[in-house]
């Protein structure tokens, strides 16, 4: 709660509350770091998580923390901002109050609402138990857990089928994280798991990658993505293109007619922007994004921002811009400017955010990438180092640099993965509990 | 489940079943790689942990997956061991079978009990709530998980006697566990933290170390247990020592008449023995270790041994062997050794297990630690040095060695910790809900 007299309203700076503490949020705070304001950043997380890396957690290459970095560590020095652990409920646009959990009632004199997105099941949302997303570090070890127990179970089955199913991997959604993830299972079951088990061969592992398109990775080229399907049949990864899940269950998943037997399905489909819409009462689209203006603020509020993955934004010539983190990382560095601008008595009427398409990369397995950037098509090993490079460059902090380097160069060497760790409880036996 | 005709029985090689993939009972299977037997490795982790380092995961030093391996990939080369992962809820010793979640039954020739332990509250596991323990590695995320939400809740604490309650840390046990704990915070509050909070100054941090007897460390000598008391003081701890709790809740701590208000309480002080000795219906102590023979074997069961922190051992002195890892790899060794003898035709009447004490060493802080092997006495950073040595070299792993000597370097150059991270949902405000 903030009690706030007449006198204190006259002295004091103006207030910016950021909601959220992934790429937007956090470059939009750093680019406010030397700002005449206060500053209050407010996540739901302790950490910034580097998206790109979270599919190695849950393939057991990395560890959580080598892809995460406490948010107040990395502002420690902008001395105008203030880092909240806490959950905003409601946004009060007359009172210009954010409200949370913790701290009661947030005042602000600009919002930037950078809530980000979680997984979209198309209006089927009992799916999400028995085929979980990919968004933050606990769905990561989620997900490396189910995954893991599964080719225990493949040990202990009763039966052939039985077996085979806890076997069978299924991925929905061909874009880049379906990909990457569909590959990396893929290496994990012919390489790493070699030689563990007794009852079966982990090279019988079957991997599945659905899309409902005519291709995967429909962002890239043509010809890229004829590449990575190839790439991952190579692999051993069965890619069924223009199929569409109409079931997922705890021991199958459907395809129209057709039933797979499985024990492991992976959601990388549908994304769904986070509540903002609803708290800010602004125009969404239909998967909740924030319709914003030219400037990223939404109508008849010049002072409120929605960035990032939360927001619908559009190029130029009217295509949407991709939730990527080099678009949120844009956006953010653009409203920062804006805001610090207006709060140095500038005018910004005529501002209006260009997005620049940095290109496009995906990971399909060992010495194999994609990339697609302007003029540039690259595939194979090359692609795949500068996948690599890309990546340690983008990480936020130089102990991760390092330590993802150093995992990385082990996988490589070695084929072993550095963080195979089941640390829920097993799942009970049985078809109908997951 | 297993039939076995009479043809059966007379063809197959002896079964050996392990209960636990600890230092005990991995060194057994290790210690039997070789023999003309069909091992079967049960355990309810698919990971071998690492415990004598479990407190720097709590304290977020280190990832879990640096202290933890998968125990098949460590036996994969075991021809003769197969690994499960499963639950035992019982033994039938005349049918000769363990009961099990998964695989049903288990039948064995030779039995080796290696559960371990887990805390004991001495009759009030009411507590276990609020003060919980430090076994696992679930529960070392969780006691990092409200250290790292005692500061983040001090930042927006409504009160000051709120704030000072959540910036009070009370560890109980003066054990190596509880020192190591203790000096940890303490660091953790006034060099890592600094700097990062705008309501305190992480410096006002209070840790206090509880302990019922007269000395921290007592099973070392007079003058190191007073060298760790004075090393904690200087970190800023608090020592208390011929203190017991007479109750946890919550929101405070009391020793008597004196109640001590803090929000998180930190276990270190009782050890109860895995539930084997009820599986077994074998004499247990106190702590509910199974009262074994010399030779490791439970009475009237020359087939079945217990070894480790589930078995109470005496030395040739009557003295109680120590809960510690050298101890039950030595025990492990020993009745691999065993069994490998009996296994070839070989008499065993005459063995009998002798302990090799290897010494004792604990960590206080940075560049403090004490040592005491026999004779030998050591203290501050040479003592230090010798820790970091030692625990490096015991790690299972190669990759894990390196990533934890890097951690390391990293966290003594930078006084920043790899693992800062909370990673399940933040509890909810107020004092009665935890």
């Amino acid at each position: 709660m903030t009690q706030t007299s007449a006198a204190d309203e006259v002295a004091r700076r103006p207030r910016i509350v950021i909601i959220g503490g992934g790429f937007g949020g956090l470059t939009a705070a750093q680019g406010l770091a030397r700002a005449e304001a206060d500053i209050t950043l407010i996540d739901r997380r302790n950490h910034h998580l580097f998206q790109p890396l979270l599919y190695q957690v849950a393939t057991a290459v990395l560890s959580p923390a080598q892809i995460a970095q406490p948010i107040r560590t990395i502002v420690r020095n902008n001395a105008n901002t203030r880092v909240v652990l806490d959950d905003v409920t409601g946004i009060d646009l007359e009172a210009r109050i954010a409200r949370t959990t913790q701290e009661g009632e947030v005042p602000f004199d600009y919002l930037i609402v950078a809530a980000g997105a979680s997984h979209d099941y198309f209006g089927r949302d009992d799916w999400s138990a028995f085929a979980p997303g990919l968004k933050s570090l606990e769905d990561a070890t989620n997900i490396r857990r189910r995954i893991l127990e599964a080719f225990e179970r493949a040990e202990t089955a009763a039966t052939q089928e039985e077996r085979a199913a806890y076997l069978t991997f299924c991925i929905v959604g061909g874009g880049p994280t379906g990909v990457e993830m569909a590959g990396a299972i893929a290496e994990l079951a012919r390489r790493t798991l070699r030689g563990e088990f007794r009852r079966f061969d982990p090279a019988d592992t079957k991997v599945i990658l659905i899309e409902g398109g005519p291709r995967v990775l429909s962002s890239m080229p043509d010809s890229l993505s004829g590449k990575a399907h190839r790439g991952l049949e190579k692999l051993g990864v069965t890619v069924r293109t223009g199929k569409m899940v109409t079931n997922c269950q705890p021991d199958r998943i459907e395809l129209g007619e057709e039933a797979i037997a499985c024990r492991t399905i992976i959601w990388a489909a549908g994304v769904r922007a986070s509540p903002a819409g609803n708290w800010l009462g602004a125009e969404q689209d239909r998967a909740g994004r924030v319709i914003v203006g030219q400037d990223l603020s939404i109508p008849g509020h010049p002072d409120i921002f929605v960035i990032g993955d939360t927001a619908a934004v559009f190029t130029q010539k009217g295509i949407p811009v991709p939730g990527v983190a080099p678009a949120a990382k844009q956006q953010g560095t653009f409203v920062a400017e804006l805001i610090a601008t207006r709060l140095s008595g500038g005018d910004t009427a005529s501002r209006r955010f260009v997005y620049k398409d940095q290109g496009n990369l995906a990971t399909i397995g060992r010495s194999q990438a994609v990339v697609h950037m302007g003029r540039l098509k690259l595939s194979g090993t090359l692609a795949w180092w500068f996948w690599g490079v890309v990546h340690i460059f983008f990480l936020i902090d130089f102990r991760n640099r390092i330590s993802v380097l150093l995992d990385w160069l082990l996988t490589y060497l070695t084929y072993g993965r550095g963080s195979r760790l089941i640390t829920d409880p097993p799942r009970p036996k049985g078809p109908d509990i997951t």
